[in-house]
């Protein structure tokens, strides 16, 4: 008995060490930073009900439009949106050629450190702001500033590059969509020429695939070079009414996933779930103060409250940071 | 003697029988409908050139980006723009619904037929034409009107399908391209949303590759449902120097092949010729009135003057519609 137990066991033993590979490849989990649950759940679902052939839901590949928010949806946006520290370092870069920015607010109060002052002026304070960081030069002067600005910046709190910000669990979720032959898009209200030079790299989506808001450009020769010029004034603004505007005008097609965190992707949402077939509306809720951070109705940055509301109403996923990642950032490089 | 030679020939018959498929599958021309000569060898030497592992002047495939004009290089543009023939056949179907169209300019010349008198109000009677034809109601219906549009028109000339109005050589330059790893995008001075209807059933190209001009459209509630309205405003000019904006816009990125044959493309000609690496300029000059229609210096659709002069002087490829292509249309469906 002993020995034909024995045998039986080392068959089966072999049996599992030969097909097991082949097993953990087939059913290898894509999305190993989400715990089970419904938010899971819910992702895996529609893509199977949208990608298998004869399914009274398939949706062709050309069509299989996913929409992603940026900011606070997949990378962080608190304590501030990276893009506006992006702005302060700028005028501080700046400042030696402006030397009426010392007695001048809005910069006054900014190269003092007076970000309170600063914020206190509303959005013209900060429009001023970001047109003196983000116009006057051409479109291939600012992605090298952009590029040298992301290389070398870090996070305040974290100290990490801003690039290693980002939610591990979502780069795992775009490239889950991406293996099924959806085409991820970013729209996001942050500059699309801020995003483009870095998020082939970051999230695998090149720029052709960038929605964002913009400050107009002008076409020109300067030494005699053909070139596009940053203008002070602003072009088109990707937020809240301008997201399905912004992927009208980009993408010509309705998304059937839409992913978000904030009241500036409602409309988005909206328009995503009034297509004709079947959707998938995401809301990613920020519930984790220990490992990033906990807010929604009443922040100022990434403010979710009719959009909480409207998800809960209408059955959208809504995923609970806290329980449903295992990890938030990827690891350290 | 005479065996042997009929054995030997049947032979060689048989062996370019067995591998003479093989032979023609791998060296099929794939552009059959140009004839050889300078175009074509400019075209396929530049593939060659970016395409090639270890050329100097390789190209990864996510830069391959090629941008083709649409009026005049991918259908034919003449006797009139197809997108103004499509306004025009718009207003007398909207026209009982506005009486006061029968004495009000330019609707009513329009509506007498009398063309010229509408073209000589210029800009502005084109304009109010466009507007009236082109907004006022949200892109889903602006969509099925382009389409069903499209299904039942026919060019004025050849009574043929617009969509049977491309250009057979130009198709098979598109699909020779994409087999060659390049994105293809349309670049228009026509509008973005006359045009993504069908530019991928008869191009290849999704709603996504489409750059052209717009109006500006705006998200609200219809009937509880979220529809974007498509406003009589003008949003973008995609022409002359606002080709490079609309590219850098949607695109982000600098194409290294730029196809066109108007004065309307030279800035997008030059903007791609101002790269750093490899680039090829494509000019298609309309000189067959035999099987299309010749016209280029004086013309006033399509002109094609400072482009032809600066193509010349610069070595950029020219088209000789009438020497370089072998068919211009493809066979009737």
């Amino acid at each position: 008995m002993t020995i034909v137990k024995t045998h039986l066991m080392v068959f089966t033993l072999g049996f599992a060490l030969a097909f097991g590979s082949l097993a953990i490849a087939q059913t290898a989990d894509p999305l190993p930073s989400w715990n089970d649950g419904k938010s899971k759940q819910s992702i895996m679902d529609f893509v199977a009900e949208v990608t298998k052939k004869g399914s009274p839901n398939f949706v062709p590949t050309s069509e299989r439009i996913a929409t992603f928010d940026n900011d606070g949806n997949l990378w962080a946006e608190q304590p501030m949106y990276s893009q506006l520290i992006f702005a302060a370092d700028r005028v501080r870069a700046l400042a030696p050629q402006h030397p009426e920015w010392k007695t001048e607010e809005p910069f006054a109060s900014l190269l003092k450190g007076d970000v309170n002052a600063v914020l206190a002026g509303g959005m013209k304070s900060i429009g001023e702001i970001l047109m003196a960081s983000h116009a006057g030069m051409t479109t291939e002067e600012f992605e090298k500033i952009v590029t040298e600005w992301m290389a070398s910046a870090r996070h305040p709190v974290t100290k990490r590059p801003y690039t290693e910000m980002v939610y591990q669990p979502m780069l795992e979720l775009l490239s889950y969509l991406r293996a099924n032959n959806f085409k991820t898009f970013i729209v996001s209200g942050g500059g699309i020429e801020f995003m483009r030079p870095w998020t082939e790299s970051v999230y695998g989506i090149p720029p052709e695939q960038i929605v964002g808001s913009s400050v107009k450009t002008e076409f020109m020769m300067k030494d005699g070079k053909p070139v596009l010029m940053r203008m002070p004034e602003l072009d088109f603004v990707d937020d809240k009414e301008g997201k399905p505007v912004g992927i009208n005008s980009h993408i010509g097609r309705r998304p059937i996933f839409a992913s978000g965190n904030s009241d500036g992707d409602l409309q988005m949402m909206q328009y995503t779930a009034a297509g004709e077939g079947s959707s998938l509306m995401l809301y990613l809720h920020h519930t984790d103060a220990e490992r990033e951070w906990a807010y929604d109705r009443n922040s100022s940055i990434g403010k979710l409250d009719k959009g909480l509301d409207e998800a809960q109403e209408k059955g959208w996923t809504i995923i609970d940071m806290k329980q449903d990642w295992k990890v938030i950032f990827p690891p350290e490089k």
